[in-house]
């Protein structure tokens, strides 16, 4: 797959997000506008809602929210946080922190379920916490913290813990959906959140939401519901097929062309070229000597976190990645900040995107004087060899 | 000023929101993705945030929220409304109920100040209403309302008694600004809220909201907050130019541009070249017999709402608009769905919008037999000339 970008772009973007939107999605933004409530956008939004479903592999419904991904956190714990209520809180980074201060500011109560950053809390200790709290309803997890580059991989094993519990499993799969396997139903999962601007591709102001029958209930069963996140209302008004206040035309237009892009290549087959990626940075950095902040089967297939080598900038190495290569890549966040680097490796990423990044990194860390384990040039080749490797077997895109 | 279209545009939207956009505000969408963490985010934000105090005519801050016009309104009173507080509001339409709905909503106990929709309460009301709850902190009001035309005209003498009483006054402008004479500290609105989809003539998507140093005040005392609504995480973050969260990139870069059209026009002549074609309408709809909602005074420069007249289907009309002159007009709100039919005259409208508008009105209430008061081609040939003659003192604008 060749990567083809937008006319002017200059950088790469190898944030955790936005991500780098191919020209076809951004073109489809220009389309003439449409009354929100008219047939033409019945007829998008009628598409896209059962378009989400495939991607969330839910039968329950999906909802795009013009808003962007905390938005559609506060949306889900919003609609489900009744105040003075404990609330499970599974967190390991800044955005699980942030789900427990967005519990909070609802009035809830957290249980927290916490571990140190870049590791991540045990299966036993959600059980423990539940045990010790049996009057909570709800539970909360990031999946994939895009803080420190660990993916939770015991969902499966929560969701049939918090089924047979009969608790709300609430999770937030924003930097996870398309990159990392993710399928709802199958996992017990009862809200999940993603965003538009990760691993779909799609520029950002887009939050999707998914909720299945036992969050209707659960959430009918609270008083204190938000008003432009009312996901009642939303439902109410999805049965003609408009969302409740006026959309994000543009950006649904985006998402459309997104999913489209998605289907021709295969859910699967994402999650594929997501992981051939990630591995090829891990890799190079294991490598090279580089330490990764999340270790083993914790590692994520879209966001690589990087310690900064003792005695290296590593912001004036991503300064150096951005002038001398055209690489944007992500600092630190909230307590690793100014400690770390973070690459997203997310949506378009394939080939030339993970070996200029690489390049930029390694050129930059040169100058840095960073003590190589082993020989970058030689890494970069073999790490480069096998990921083409992986990717010829996977389809060729249309990104324009 | 000639209308120049996007490519493909088929059909001229006459809605309440979403507007006619210019070709050169779609198009600024398309340009690449950056990092909202990035230089190139700041000065883009940084511009942003001082053109709208000139909007706004304020010294306070204004935020774009990613977030439609209720998502604005919900982070107004999410950020001020106390569980328990009394909250006198003023309303007289579908939106105004909204925002008494969100106060409900988040704990509040509005004090109602109505009037029938298409009339509106009187600033006495609102005075008795505050001598019976001394305690009320804040007040609510529309200032122009979607569902029936009604512009609120005694904002200044408003602000002045909110003042004067020392309460918060919050204002939903979301199909005013740039429509109606709006000079938010001169009328001494604490908070007010708008839109992006409306007279401003970009895309749907983004909130704008307003926020003086005694909102802030008021808001610090409220220990109920929201999450992705904080306004005063927005204000932390505005100090080095960025938002809390991730904002919707495509439509920042749509408002960046939307709001250098607005300058090159004027913010007075804007107004201007609204109420001439509200004018024009209002002309048009008296002679030949057509009731609008709103009389005299409280006629809206940018809605315009008309009954639907005995014994003619105005969903039919409207069918008949869209399907035979390519004029989108939008039907009635809430409790007048069916009996009335509203022409949103926002944005870019001007002599080519109107007339066609009128055309196709006409045209089809002809063929439903509609008795007109006066001959309809003499009343569009006399309301043309006379517009025309109006838009000739204002600029010309390039839209493409």
């Amino acid at each position: 797959m060749d990567a083809v970008y937008p006319m002017g772009r200059e950088n790469i973007l190898m944030v955790p997000g936005p991500t780098n939107v191919p020209e076809r999605v951004l073109k489809a933004m220009v389309r003439p506008l449409i009354s929100h409530r008219g047939p033409e956008f019945r007829e998008l939004y009628g598409r896209l809602l059962e378009n989400l479903k495939k991607v969330f592999q839910t039968g329950g419904d999906v909802y795009p929210l013009t808003a962007s991904g905390t938005g559609g956190v506060e949306c889900a714990l919003g609609n489900l946080v009744s105040p003075g209520e404990p609330v499970i809180t599974v967190h390991f980074g800044l955005f699980g922190e942030r789900m427990r201060e967005a519990v909070v500011r609802l009035g809830g109560r957290p249980v927290e379920v916490a571990s140190e950053w870049g590791e991540a809390p045990s299966l036993e200790q959600v059980k423990e916490a539940l045990d010790l709290n049996p009057e909570a309803r709800l539970i909360t997890i990031v999946y994939n913290e895009t803080s420190t580059g660990v993916a939770w991989r015991m969902l499966p094993e929560l969701g049939r813990l918090a089924r047979s519990r009969d608790k709300i499993l609430v999770v937030d799969a924003v930097s996870a959906l398309a990159g990392e396997p993710l399928p709802v139903d199958q996992w017990n999962i009862d809200v999940c959140v993603a965003g538009s601007q990760k691993c779909l591709a799609c520029p950002p102001g887009l939050s999707l939401i998914s909720v299945n029958e036992r969050a209707y209930q659960a959430l009918r069963e609270n008083k204190h519901r938000l008003f432009y996140f009312d996901l009642e209302a939303h439902r109410r008004f999805a049965e003609r097929k408009e969302t409740p206040f006026t959309p994000a035309v543009p950006l649904f237009y985006a998402l459309d062309e997104a999913l489209q892009l998605l289907f021709e290549e295969g859910l699967e087959n994402r999650i594929k070229r997501h992981a051939a990626c990630a591995q090829a940075f891990y890799e190079a950095f294991d490598r090279v000597g580089l330490e990764t902040i999340s270790k083993g089967s914790l590692r994520s297939n879209t966001l690589i976190a990087v310690w900064n080598p003792p005695r290296v900038d590593g912001d004036e190495m991503r300064r150096m990645a951005k002038e001398g290569f055209g690489v944007v890549i992500g600092g630190g966040a909230g307590k690793l900040k100014g400690k770390s680097f973070r690459i997203g490796s997310m949506g378009m990423v394939s080939l030339r995107e993970v070996s200029l990044t690489l390049r930029a990194v390694f050129e930059s860390l040169k100058k840095l004087n960073f003590s190589f384990k082993e020989k970058p040039e030689r890494v970069l080749e073999e790490v480069e060899g096998k990921l083409e490797e992986a990717l010829r077997k996977l389809p060729k895109l249309r990104l324009s």
